[in-house]
């Protein structure tokens, strides 16, 4: 069984309006020295497979056929084996 | 400055509906070794300061008021020096 974590982030030229407006909401709390906030997803979920590769393929296909959308985001991921249970 | 990069999970115990939701996606591909997909936030900004003590503190504040609900999230954040540019 593997464990694995995926981030995804919009591509750096890409804008992110939801963390310009978390940005624009810590100015009014006063937080001044918070620059460039960008939001992304971290995703958690385990693989049933002991097999390393077919884990990474199957998180790859995941990531890019659900997880992420690959016209405007990059997504990276680890995965750590962890015993069954 | 400070790179500061935070994720926000679901407490273990909280439900995660959007993950299941995209976890029933899974299996409708075919996608049959996941398992247990929770799905939270990824967050990156700079914090413009030179001090770590404040730029904690400033992270902390952000993140307690604004990024996570702390009724039913956790948060953890790493901060990294970049050069200012």
């Amino acid at each position: 069984m593997f464990k694995a974590t995926v981030i995804v982030k919009r591509r750096p030229t890409i804008l992110d309006p939801q963390g310009k407006a978390v940005e624009q909401g810590a100015r009014l709390l006063g937080f001044n020295n918070v620059r460039n906030t960008r939001i992304g997803k971290y995703i958690e979920f385990f693989v049933d497979t002991n097999n390393r590769a077919d884990a990474e393929k199957e998180v790859n296909e995941y990531c890019t056929k659900l997880l992420a959308n690959p016209v405007i985001e990059d997504f990276e991921y680890n995965l750590e084996e962890v015993s069954d249970d």
